[in-house]
């Protein structure tokens, strides 16, 4: 049995952070695990609080991780402050953790930037170039790179410019702006559009984090990295296709879709 | 969609804890939701550490969950302390919770009680008159019935006198001193045997928050209670059979073994 970790914070609604990375590592065959950075008190309707966990303790989840079953990949999520980002970066190193996937979370949907410029810089020098593959919207490739993406080949050269620049593989996701559902993938001098098909689901929320996450399954399980890509666009296409509609705002994909057993069935009417 | 809330503690290693209901929710098809009550550093070894969340941050969890998806049925595991246990009745009385499943974890395999006289006291008044079932192992049903539990015959007996006390169900569970894998249900008057199949599995870790959690999800589907204890002892049967042998000390269970869809795949060797 493959077994993955996931780094991020928390979604007590259940459709984002290690919630949704559970739900989809545990939907893609691999045994999950999770280190908390963060307490979210969020819903579908926006984050109403945030308590962080402490660096130390950080580390002892980590720890106890990695000591009892050392996990095949790593999914790294939100984390919002450099004492945190030291901290995993430092871990990783020590266990020399493989299948490290970072989704540079930094750019909320409206713009906002979500962590510090010292947090930035700390995610820059410390965690990237320990990824295999990080998973970048257009405002964070925007940010990483310092290109403005107003077109795909915007996206191709942002891509290549951070993943020359940390050594790490890029999957530039396309978003509303430009190249809705197609995404770029550069690594190592070679770059390869994947193709997606375009959903009309307004409820996205945790895409980000599923994707990552599947992505994470998919390596721990042996797949090299562009079928690790497809199959998880695959599987998020699959999550958003089953037109869940869950909460007041904008609600979350359904990640148990694929499940066909006996135990998956619902009372007769 | 049917929807469930978890209200526990964490576990790093995946396999006890909101982790394990997360999983378990998800296998036996319900959308699954948690509210945190304590960071847990530990694995399949031990406890290392424990961070209490604070009783106001448990009920802002608890509000965001309701307030946008109200859960159809509610599982509550470890809560250590009486701010938080009287935290949890308070909003499950104000949201008029229903189907909600009371694992009443307050003592180790090993005997210890792993939570105050006090906060005991505050679970008997307040949480259990709530529940619509409740999951006390023996020692547990010791302690609340006060009656010691040697034979079948005992267990019958302690089951009515809580269930009768408390006004809930009572599924006492059968263990390694008694009545391995067979477990009594009492409900208003009337008691049924579950017989279950005895696996030779060593890793038992999280098999308690397991069953409660299937429990809690075919409530939701609009199952019966004993077809509910019926189908979740099936399926904790099956994530035993699997055999999963993961960590150094007591292992988990494999809960995405009924996974037959593509993207459960495993990477061709």
């Amino acid at each position: 049995m493959k077994t993955a970790l996931s780094i991020a914070g928390t979604d007590p609604s259940g459709g984002a952070g290690i919630q949704a990375d559970l739900k989809t590592m545990t939907m893609n065959g691999v045994y999950a695990m999770t280190a908390i950075t963060a307490l979210v008190a969020q819903n579908t309707t926006g984050v109403k609080e945030i308590v962080e966990v402490a660096p130390g303790f950080l580390q002892r989840q980590i720890d106890v991780v990695f000591e009892d079953i050392p996990p095949d990949a790593v999914k790294i999520g939100m984390v919002a402050s450099r004492g945190l980002i030291d901290v995993i970066a430092e871990r990783l190193r020590f266990y020399r953790a493989q299948n490290v996937v970072v989704d540079p979370v930094m750019v909320a949907t409206s713009g906002d930037r979500l962590i510090s410029p010292e947090a930035v810089a700390s995610l820059e020098r410390e965690l990237l170039p320990l990824a295999r593959v990080i998973t970048p919207n257009i405002p964070e490739a925007e940010l990483l790179s310092g290109l403005a993406i107003h077109t795909p080949e915007d996206m191709e050269a942002a891509a290549r410019r951070v993943g020359d620049a940390y050594g790490c593989a890029v999957l530039l996701k396309g978003g509303h702006s430009v190249n809705d559902a197609n995404d770029f993938l550069y690594e190592s001098g070679a770059g390869t559009w994947f193709y997606g098909e375009r959903v009309d689901n307004p409820n996205t929320h945790g895409t980000g984090c599923t994707l990552s996450s599947a992505i994470a399954a998919n390596l721990a399980k042996g797949f090299d990295l562009p079928t690790s890509v497809r199959r998880s666009k695959d599987y998020l296409t699959g999550a958003l296709r089953a037109m869940l509609d869950l909460g007041r705002g904008r609600g979350p994909v359904l990640h148990n879709f694929d499940l066909t057993g006996e135990f998956g069935r619902e009372a007769e009417a």
